[in-house]
C-alpha cells in the first residue's frame, strides 16, 4: 500500500501516520521529494482500512497495491482447484462442462423432457429455475419447492447433477438437501448475508459476476463464501452493464485468462443471459471454450415461444447439440475435451 | 407495446399473433408497410412477458411503450405522497429533511454525542449502521443489535427519527420494533426477498438506488415494496458506477426532476456515498436542493479520521451546519423551507 | 417509428401531426386506447428528425422500429461486401486475415525486421503507426511522413498490405499514395469531417469502433464513409470503456454476430488495444476466430520492453505464431481458413 | 510513480530497472517486502512511458501518483485563469456567465431575433452551430459559413461575445476571424490535430468533456491546447455515456468541485445536452450554480417545435427568463453573481 502525502504535510504528521502504521506490525518506507512525500508499507495490508486513513487530511490518497483476497488468490494456492458436483469434475485440465436446461421450471414433464433432450445433445448438468428474481413483482415467480423437487426428481432419472438459483437464506436447508450445485445469481453477488449462508452449505456455489461489478468485488464476493467456510466455488461470467443496447448485456470474456491468472478457481461462461439473444450464443459459445472456460451454461428449451420466462435466449435442443459438436473440436486445439 | 415483425412474415403468422392476444383481451392495430409490418397492442401490456413474444422468430423485436410501473406511477395517483417519519413529514411542499449521522455506529457513547451534534447544527433525522454491507468479509461488519439498540437511544434522546438499514429478512422484526426509517441499501436494490419482506413493515422504507441500476428497474424495486403492502417508500439516489475514476461513483441530479414527473413518491439526495470525498459533499448538496430534493442524506463524524469506516466521506458537524445553513437560503428559491 | 403522444392530447393536435407526417409521404396509422394514444408511422422514416418532432409538448416520446443507416445495412445489400486490400480479400468466406506489426514505426530498420517476422510467423498485412493519438501532448507523437515511407518501404519489401492510422484530413493524399488500409481511430470515430474525406479516397477504410460508441453509432460512422463514395469499409473492434478497471477496455465480441446480421460488411477484432495486456492476447484472439471473426489485428514487437509505445500490449514474434498456429485450427471449424 | 514487481523478480533485474529510472535523471526509492516488492520514483515522471515499463515481464503493475497534467494543475499555477470573451470575464468571483442560443443556426434573421430574446432574458453571450456534428450523414449538417456570419453580425448587433463550434482545422482562420469563443466538441475532445490547432489561436477555447472521457483525459485535452500556445481555456462538461436511458447522458455536476481543486480554469455546465429534454434544463441549471459553475451553456428557441435539430432540448425565452431569475439568487449564496 502507498500513502500520498499532501504537498506542505509537516514532519510531525508524517511521523504520527508511520507510528500509527508501525503499531500494527508492518513495515514503513516513506520516500520525501520535491513535489510529492510517499509513504509506501509492506506487510499484510489488507488489516488497514484505507477509508480510514483517507480522512486524515493531510493525506491525498492511498494506492493498493496488492489484491485484497487471499483465499481466492492462485498466490496462496498455486494449483487449481477442481470443483465436485455430485461426480462431475469442473476445473483444471478436467472436461469443460455443459450445464443445459430451461431458464424456469415449468412442471415436472417439463424439466425431465429437457432434460432427456440435454442429455441426449451432450450436456453434463441440468439448469432450471425454482424461484425467479424478476424485475417485476407481477411477473412469474417460480415453482418454488415444487420446482426443486421437479428438477432433482429429473436430475436423479438423467443423471445429470442438477444447478438451480438460491435467492433467500431461508431455502438453504431445502437446496443443500436436493440440488447439486447452488447458484449465487448476479443480483446477489454482493448479498453479503446469503454468501454467507452459501459459505456454510457442503454443497458447492455457482457464483455470477454481478451486472456490474468488478472482477475483483467478484473475487471479494467469492472470499465471502470461501471465509465462512465452503471451498467449493466456481465462477460465472454473465455479462456486464454497459451503454450498448443491441445485447441485453456486454460478455466480458476476457475475465477468463484474468480468473485464472489470479486465483484457482474454475469459471464458466453463460452466453444465453449476457446476450439475451438466441442467435449469439453459438458463437459466443465457441469464443468461450476457445479462450479456456471450464464450462458453458446455456438455456434450452423445446418450444421457446412458450417458455414462462426468457424464451428469446433459448436455444432449441437439436442447435445445442451443434454447439457441442464444433465445441468439441475446439476444445482440442487447447488441450481440454468436452 | 409494439411488435415490429420480421420481413417476410406470413400472413398466417400475423395472424396467429394477432389472435394470442386479443384472446387476453387487449386491443391490437397491425400496420403493414413495404419494408415492414408493425402490430401496435393497447390497453394493459403488464400482463404481455415481452421476452416470450420475441422467442418467436418472426418476431423481430418488441417496444415497450408504458412504464411497466403502476402503484409507483403518478398517472394512477396524482398528487404527492408525503412520508410520515415518526412525525416528521417528507416530500410535496413539507420541509426538507436532513439526515445527519455517523457511517457506522461505534458504541452508545459515540452516537449519542454525534446525534447531540447533528440536532444542534440543524439536522431532523439520524443515521447510523449496525449492519454494514462491506465489500471484505473481514472489515468491520457493524455492531449488529447492539447498534441497533445504540442508535434507538440516541434517537429518543435528541427526538431525532433514526435511519439505519435493513439487509436481512430475518431482521425484519428487530428493525420494526427499533427503528423509524427502514433503509434498503444499493447492493440489496434487487434483492427481490428483502423487498417483499420490507413491503410488509409498517415502517417507512427508504429504497436506495443500485450502483448500476435503471431509474425504471429501481422504480420497479419500489413497486416490489408498495405491492406487497407497504406504501411508505422515499427513493434514495447516492451515485451510480460510471468509467469515471475521480469520485467513487457519478451522482445524477437529474433523477431529482425525472422521480418528480413519474411518481408520486419522495427522493433524497446522499452526497457522502455518492462521491465518496467530504471535499465534494458541499457542492453536491446544495445542488440538489437546488434541484429539487425532498432530503438529504450526509455522513457526520466529529473525528472522521478515527472512523471505523467511511471517514473519508464524513463532514464534521461544523461543516455540515455551513452546509445545512446555505440550503436554508436556496430552498427558499424553489419555494421550500428546511 | 412510433409516436407516442401524451395523455389527453386534443384530437385537432393528433391531426396536426398526422398532416405534417403524411405531407412528407410517409404512411400514418393512429392508434388511440384508454391510456395511449400512438401513431405509427411506415416508410423511409429517416426522413423524420425525430428530436424535432419531440420538441411537440404533446408528443411524450418517439420510438424508432427501423435501423438509420442504409448504405451499411443487409437489408439493402444482402451478399456479403469483399474488401480488396492490395490483393488480400476480406470478409465473407475467405481467409481470415492477420494484421501484425508493431504499435508505432520507430524507424526504416525497424519495422522492416518486424515486418519479416510477421510475415514468417504467418501475418497477410503489415500495422505500424507513424501518426500517434496520444492522450499527452508530451508523448511521442509518431515518425510523421518519415514513418509512412518507412511502413511502404518495407510492406513493398516483404509483400504485406499496410495498416495505417489517418489522423488528418490534409493527410489524405499522402496516405491515398502510400499506405494500403488506412485505419479511423477510436478516438476518431465521430470525427465527421475525417469520415467524409475517408469517404472520398479510393483506398479501403478500416474503422475502429469508438471506446464509447453505440454499435448503431459504429455502423452510421461506416454510413458517413459510404455516403461520402468509399464503400470499402472493414469494421474493427477495439474494446469499450466500462467500469471494469483490471483491463483497459471491454472487448465486446458479441459485435461479430450482430455485425454479421446487420451489415454486409467485414469485421475484425484488435485483441492489442482492447485489453491492453499481452497475456490476454492470445485466448481473445482465438475466442474472436471462434466467433466467426474476418480478421485479427495484433501488435507484435521482437523487444516490448525497448518499444517507444504501448510495449505492454505486444506479442513476440514465436508467441505471435503460436496464435496463427492454433486460430488455423479453429477457424476450420467454421468453415474458414487463415 | 510506484512501481510493483512481480513476485520472485531476482536482484539483478531490480538493479537494471532502478539504473534505467536514475539515469533519467530521477530519485528511486526500492522497499523489498516478504511477498512485494515495490520501487517508489520522486521527481518528474511525467518523462516516463509507464506502458513501455510495463511491457517488462518482471513488472506486475505501475501506478502513477501525480497527475500528468502541468500547465493546466492548480499545483502550478495556484491563482484561477480569469478568461476574457470579447470583454466578458469568466472564472474567479467573476459574474456567472449565461449562454444562451439556438441549436443550429437557421438564417440571418432567426439567430438575430433569439439573440435579442436571449439578450432581453439576461444573457451574456450568444451561441449557435453552423457546423453540426451530426450522428447520421443525411441529417442537416449546418448552415456553415454562411451561419458563421449570421451569427457574427447577430453579435454586434446585440453586443453578445459568439461562441459556435470548430470541427476542422481548416476553419481556424474562419473562426479565428469572425467567432469570439471557439467551442471543440465532446465528439472531438481528443481530435489532437483540432486540439493542437485551437492552441494556435488567439481567441479563446470552450473544451467540452467528451462522452465517455475522464475529467483526466479532459484536462489532458486543454494541456494540448495549452501546451500550443492558448492559454484561454474554458471547461465545459455535458454529460457523460452510462447505462441509464432516461436521460440522453447524464451529468456529472461533481466535477465542478473537482475542475476547481485540480485546475485554475473556469468551468461552465451545459445542460441541455446533458439532459437533452427541455423539461430538466431548469433544475439541472439551478443545480449547476449551486454547485459553482462559472457559466451555464442552454439551448433556446422560440420555436422548438420547428427547429432544425434538438428542438425537445430548447428552453422559449420566457422559460430561460426564469432560469436566470432563480439563479441569481442561488448565485449570492455562494458568493457569486450573474
Amino acid at each position: 500500500m502507498i500513502i500520498t502525502c499532501k504537498k506542505g504535510i509537516p514532519e510531525t504528521e508524517i511521523n504520527k501516520i508511520i507510528q500509527t502504521i508501525e503499531a500494527k506490525g508492518l513495515s514503513v518506507h516513506p520516500s520525501k521529494g520535491e513535489h510529492l512525500t510517499i509513504i509506501g508499507i509492506i506487510g499484510d495490508t489488507t488489516i488497514l482500512d484505507e477509508k480510514t486513513l483517507e480522512a486524515n487530511h493531510y493525506i491525498d490518497k492511498i494506492t493498493k497495491l496488492s489484491a485484497p483476497y487471499k483465499q481466492v488468490s492462485r498466490d496462496f494456492h498455486p494449483e487449481d482447484t477442481i470443483v465436485d458436483v455430485a461426480g462431475i469434475k469442473v476445473g483444471g485440465k478436467e472436461n469443460i462442462v455443459i450445464i443445459g436446461g430451461p431458464c424456469s421450471i415449468e412442471g415436472i414433464e417439463q424439466i425431465d423432457r429437457i432434460a432427456g433432450q440435454v442429455k441426449e445433445a451432450g450436456a453434463t448438468m441440468l439448469r432450471g429455475g425454482a424461484y425467479k428474481p424478476r424485475t417485476s413483482p407481477y411477473a412469474f415467480q417460480g415453482m418454488q419447492l415444487e420446482g426443486v423437487l421437479a428438477i432433482e426428481a429429473a436430475s436423479q432419472t438423467h443423471k445429470l447433477p442438477s444447478v438451480s438459483e438460491l435467492m433467500d437464506v431461508d431455502k438453504v436447508e431445502e437446496f443443500e438437501k436436493h440440488i447439486d450445485l447452488v447458484q449465487i445469481g448476479a443480483r446477489n453477488m454482493q448479498n453479503f448475508s446469503l454468501l454467507k449462508a452459501a459459505g456454510t452449505m457442503t454443497k458447492p456455489i455457482l457464483l455470477k459476476r454481478g451486472l456490474s461489478n468488478t472482477i475483483e468485488e467478484w473475487l471479494m464476493a467469492a472470499e465471502y463464501i470461501m471465509a465462512s467456510g465452503n471451498k467449493n466455488v466456481i465462477l460465472c461470467e454473465r455479462g456486464i452493464r454497459t451503454f450498448e443496447t443491441y445485447t441485453r448485456n456486454t460478455l466480458d470474456l476476457s475475465v477468463i485468462p484474468i480468473v485464472k491468472k489470479k486465483t484457482h478457481l474454475p469459471i464458466i461462461i453463460d452466453p444465453s443471459h449476457a446476450t439475451g439473444d438466441w442467435e449469439l450464443v453459438e458463437s459466443m459459445s465457441l469464443a468461450a471454450i476457445a479462450a479456456g472456460a471450464d464450462g458453458l451454461m446455456i438455456e434450452v428449451h423445446d418450444t421457446p415461444e412458450c417458455a414462462w420466462s426468457d424464451g428469446a435466449q433459448s436455444l432449441k435442443p437439436d442447435t445445442f447439440k451443434v454447439v457441442i459438436e464444433k465445441g468439441k473440436v475446439i476444445a482440442k486445439v487447447i488441450g481440454r475435451d468436452i
